[in-house]
């Protein structure tokens, strides 16, 4: 070995040391164990495929897993398939009416989101369940299809060791506040934008 | 019905019209079939989680799927685990070694990197994979212990049919250029730094 690599390993072996004391401090710190609330918002691609990797996640350890999605087409999309065929052990609703683009119908959308809400606020007192998603949640609250007071509440009240995550643009400060950890999801650019078509597989 | 509410469900769908033409227009204007790349960058929690969720999207249309994880601990987590377990057709490979700032041991570090790369390299010159994902990779870019022109020329010149996920802070300039699709997970604030400890199923 150089003297010149010699010194490279050891500046790099401090820093690594100093960079380690941080970490294993801060995970020190932590000692509250409990289920936690997750928030990922934002307008960036990611954010209810995120939510599917936390149900892979749970899974691996056998965890019982509720998914209940407001909103969406009227097609399953690749990540839905997947949940309906091979994991007939997670609980899974879809409110299943379309985009409200689509159907241009607020009435009709009400009363389809507050069957959709009655199913995850079952869930949400089910200390069965360890995690509960919510997957475009915040749509709901935004266009007032739900009453938002009713919604914190069964959030806020769910069991101490029941994880949630709850997905979509917005939703207000209400949520972000009761939220334990909350990831903004930017978009810093989309292929779609470029002119390349939604991929199967990926975008859906 | 009283007149408020027909003229309220009336400006609705007037709305929603003009939505849902706008939305339809730029699907449209979207023509280019192929396979995108993604890099999930930025501080926030859900880049790992989000790739995992587009392995179970595409696993729900049974394509062919290849994960690479460079870095990552010496335990499995939770998504790890039900892949190895309950997705034998998933080509896995995890590099393993710990994070860089426990084995302290560049020289090693880079060994590990490079052994980590050639798997993905051979799953990126492979059009049977439809979608690959590469875990992480940004550090080994940021740490230099992989030759960024060779990592950059090898995604590039994956199949034309081939989706890529990438996920990892940083990533530098170059890396967002060729991502066709980039989003920004950005921490707002995380249940982390309010002493609540990281929770199995959710946070690995």
């Amino acid at each position: 070995m150089t003297d010149m690599t010699a010194q490279k390993e050891k500046s790099h072996q401090k820093k690594m040391e100093k960079l380690k004391e941080n970490i294993d401090a801060s995970i020190e710190s932590a000692s509250l164990e409990r289920g936690v609330c997750i928030l990922l918002t934002g307008n960036g691609k990611g954010k209810t495929s995120s939510a599917f990797g936390m149900v892979m996640r749970a899974l691996g350890y056998g965890h019982k897993v509720a998914v209940v999605q407001f909103i969406k087409g009227e097609q399953l999309s690749g990540e839905e398939l997947y949940l309906r065929d091979q994991c007939p052990q997670v609980k899974f609703y879809q409110m299943g009416t379309g985009f409200t683009w689509d159907t241009q119908d607020r009435s009709g959308d009400i009363a389809a989101a507050e069957k959709t809400w009655a199913v995850a606020e079952e869930a949400l007192a089910d200390k069965q369940y360890d995690l509960v998603v919510l997957d475009e949640l915040t749509y709901m609250l935004s266009f007032k299809y739900l009453d938002k007071q009713r919604v914190l509440n069964a959030l806020q009240n769910r069991p101490f060791e029941q994880s949630l995550v709850v997905t979509g643009r917005g939703g207000g400060s209400e949520l972000a506040e009761l939220a334990d950890t909350v990831s903004e999801v930017k978009e810093i650019k989309h292929a779609y934008n470029e002119g390349v078509m939604a991929r199967k597989g990926v975008d859906f």
